[in-house]
C-alpha cells in the first residue's frame, strides 16, 4: 500500500496581522511546517498553531527561516553557515519547547523561503542547516528538496532526511522547479495537481516542463493554505489520494514504511 | 559548612555590538544567566555564551526579557500573562537547544529587568512564568527574589525556586531593594558588599538600609559585569566567601544541600 | 455652514501582512492617520498609502506609535518624553519625506494606541509629542481628545490643535471615553452614530451614557477602516452628514473656518 | 588652494550599546554620515549625534542601510529597487526632521554597507537611491564611489553628486578598491595613508596595488571612527592636510570650489 505525508505551512500570523487559513488546511493535511517567529509567526501564535496541530492529530515541524519579517523571510541574505546554523538551531529550539507544554513531539524541520532556496544550491549552508537539525536532538527529519544540498548534507550528517514535492509546481527535465516567473511554472487546474501527485507517489515518476519522465518518489507533498481557493486544491487532493487508495501518513510514518 | 552560588547577566552582546566582560565575570560566578534574544542577545552570542559558560564550569541559566531591544528590556510594558507565558516559554526553549548542542543543561530561569521587577509584584506575571518553567521541562529552577510573587507562583505550581540577593544593593526593612533613586541604594564599597554577603549566608540576616535586621538567607548572590570595577568585585566577592570558608556551588548543588 | 473632518487610521499593513480596508475607507474620510513603521506600516507601506490618499483628495497625518509591532502598539509601555519626543520626531520626518516625494504636504500628526492614552492623561508625553508636532515644521496640527493633556501641551507649546471625537464609542459625564470593557461603550448601530456625530457637529453637545449632556464639538470624527462594517458605518456617517448640510473638509480647513 | 572633506559613519550606537569614539572623530571631521535606525542608531542617538554635529560644526549627512540590525547592514540582501527607494527615502526623511529640530540642514546622503555595496554596481539600485536623495528635496548631494553606479545615476537623475576616497585602504588598476579579504588591502601606516590623501587632494591621483597610478580627485575622504588607532588616523591626516595648506570643508563647499 502506498503512503505519502501532505505538509503545509501554517502559524505565519503575527501580532494582530493574521495570514493563512490554518485551521481549515489542517484538515487536508498529515505535518505542518510552523514559522518560527524569524520570518513570520510570534511566540503566542506559534504556541498555538501546536495546540491545534495536536488537536488536529497533525504532526508538528519547525519552519525556520531569516531575520526578515519585513520580506517574510524571502529574500536572499548573505548569512554565514555559522549564522544560519545557530538561527536554526535557536528557532527549533523556541518551538520545541512549545511542543513539550502541549505534550507533542518535533517530527520534522523544513527551512523557508529564501533560506530553503539558497541552502538548496549551497551545500554549506545545507550542513549547518542539518547540524542544527541533529544537534536539537529528537531524532528529528530534515525536509527538502530531492537531489538538493539538503539531501546530501542529510546523508553526510547522519540525519533522517525526507524528499518533498510540490503538487502545484513544475518541474524541469534535471529535477529543478520551473522557475515561478515562467510560464507554466505554477499548476491551477486541481485535477491536474492530483493526478500528477499520484503519478509520484505510486509510481515514483512526473512529466517534465519538456515531456520527459523524471524520477521523483516524495515522501510528503508541499500543499499550501494562503488563499481559499489553496485550501480548496488541499482538500481534493487529499480526498483523491484516499480514493486511491493511498494512505495519508505523518513523515515519521511514511519513512518508516 | 555554607555554600552559596554567584550568578551574573551574561551573553548581552548583539550582532556588532558588545556588551559586558562575559569571559572575565565568568571565572567569579557559578552560574550565568544568559540572555534569549529579546531585551538582548541574538542566536549566535547565545550559543557562543553557553560554550564559554559549559568551558568555564559555569552552569547555564535562561535570562528571558520583554521584546523590547531599543529598551534593553528594562521598560514596564502591559504585557498579559498569557503573553508572558509565551514569551518566557519560547526564549527558554531556544537556550534549551543551544545547551543541548554543546552537550550542557539548562539550570534555571532568571526573568531580565522591567520582566522581573513587574512579575515580584504581580502575581499573574510570575504564575505565567514559573508555568512556563514548569512547562519547559528539565526540571528547571526559577531564580527570584525572597518573599516575592515568584516564590509564591513556584511553590503554588510546585517548580524548584531559589532565592537570590544583591551583592550591592541595600535593602528596606520589608526585604524589598531599595529604588535606585534613593541615596545609599547602591553599595560601591567591595568589602562592605562582602561582608554583607557573607552575613546572608552565613547567618541568614542583613541588615536593612533603616538599621534594622531583616532576615535573608539566599541561594544565590547576583554580582554584575558590565563595567570593569563589577567585574573587580564580583572577583573580590568570590574571594573572600572562599577565604571564609564559604563553598562556591551552582544552583542546583545549593539547593540540594 | 458647519464642516467637519472625518479621520481613520490607514496604512497598518506590514510587509506580506494586510490590515484594513484602506481603499475602501479613503473615499468617506477627509484625512488619514497613516502608520509609520513602529506599530504598523512599513516604509513602502507609508509611500503607498499617501499616494492613495493623495488621489483620493484625503489629507495626511502622521499616526506615530510604540516601537512594538508585535503588540500593535497596543501595550503600554513606560517610556520617558524624551524617548516619546525622539520616537514621534523620526517618524513624523519619514511619513514628511514620503509626503515630499508624493507632492502633498502633511497636515497633521495623531499619535496611536497606548501612546495615545498614555499621553492624553500624562502632560510630560504630551508636551513631548507637542514639542516633536513643533518641531518638525510645517505647521502640523495635533489632533486628540478634548479636554486632555493634548489640549493643554499643545496650548503651552503654542501648537495648532483639532479636536477629535468618536462616533462609536460612548462618553462619560466628565467628557472621558466610556472604557471598552464597559457595557456600552461601543456603539454598533449606525443610525444612532451619526444622529450622534450630527448632534456633535452642529450643536456641539453629546448624551453621555448616563444621560447628562455635555459639551463637545469636534473638530474631527474618529472612523474605522478595519471591518467591512467598520466600511460600511463610515459610508452611511459620511452621507448623513452631506445630507444634513454638514460639509466634509480636512482639518485645517475646519480650523480655519 | 585645494580643499576636501573628510567624512566618518557616527551614530550607530543602539539604545543601551555604544559603539564609536563620535565625539572624538567629531573633531577631525567636516562631515558625519549618521546612521537612521535601519542598521544601526536609533531616534535618540541619532538625535543627540545631529546635536553634536551641530555643536562640532560638523555637516550632517544621512546614512540609511538595510533592515537589518543583526547583521549591522553589512549582508547582502535581495532588495528590489522599489524597496531600496522607500528604506532610503524612510530614513532620510526621519533625519531632515532631527535636522530640523536642532536647527541644522542635511547636506549629504551616503548608504551604508551592503547597500552601498550592492547599488555601486547594481545602477537599478543605485537609481533608487539617487531618486529618493531627490525626492526628499533639501538639493541633496549623494555621496559615493568614483566611477561607480551612483556617480552613473546622480548624472542621469541631475542629483549633485560627490567623490568619495579612503584614506586606508589600497586601490586597484580600475579604480575600485581592493577586497579586504586580500593582503594589503588595508593601510594601517598613518603616515602612509596621510600622504595619498595629499596626493589624491593635490595631484588627483593614486598609486594603485600594482604600482600603476590611476586619476582619482575625491571630494570627501572617509575616515574611521570605530577604535582608537582610528580615531588617532583621522585626527593625524586632519593635521597632514592642514599643515600641507590643504582645507577642510564640508562636501557642499568644496563641490562649490
Amino acid at each position: 500500500m502506498f503512503s505519502v505525508d501532505l505538509n503545509s505551512d501554517l502559524g505565519e500570523s503575527f501580532g494582530t496581522y493574521v495570514l493563512g487559513h490554518d485551521r481549515d488546511v489542517m484538515k487536508s493535511i498529515s505535518s505542518a511546517n510552523i514559522a518560527c517567529g524569524f520570518h513570520a509567526g510570534d511566540p503566542q501564535v506559534m504556541l498555538k498553531t501546536v495546540e491545534e496541530a495536536v488537536n488536529s492529530n497533525v504532526a508538528v515541524g519547525a519552519h525556520p527561516g531569516y531575520p526578515d519579517l519585513m520580506g517574510f523571510g524571502r529574500r536572499n541574505m548573505a548569512c554565514s553557515a555559522d549564522e544560519v546554523y545557530a538561527y536554526c538551531l535557536y528557532q527549533v529550539g523556541a518551538i520545541q519547547a512549545a511542543c513539550k507544554a502541549r505534550r507533542a513531539s518535533l517530527q520534522h524541520v523544513k527551512p523557508h523561503g529564501a533560506m530553503y532556496n539558497q541552502a538548496a544550491k549551497d551545500l554549506s549552508l545545507a550542513e549547518a542547516i542539518a547540524q542544527a537539525v541533529k544537534d536539537a536532538g529528537d531524532d528529528l527529519i530534515l525536509l527538502g528538496l530531492a537531489n538538493s544540498s539538503f539531501e546530501k548534507a542529510a546523508n553526510k550528517l547522519d540525519v533522517p532526511f525526507a524528499i518533498e514535492a510540490f503538487a502545484d509546481r513544475a518541474y524541469q527535465a534535471d529535477g529543478s522547479l520551473v522557475p515561478r516567473k515562467q510560464p507554466g511554472a505554477v499548476i491551477h487546474d486541481i485535477e491536474i495537481a492530483a493526478k500528477r501527485v499520484i503519478k509520484m507517489v505510486t509510481e515514483g515518476a512526473i512529466e517534465a516542463i519538456d515531456g520527459t519522465t523524471i524520477h521523483l518518489r516524495p515522501h510528503s507533498i508541499c500543499l499550501h493554505g494562503d488563499t481559499p481557493s489553496a485550501v480548496a486544491m488541499a482538500a481534493s487532493i487529499r480526498e483523491t489520494l484516499l480514493k486511491e487508495g493511498i494512505a495519508i501518513r505523518s513523515i515519521r510514518e511514511v519513512l518508516r514504511a
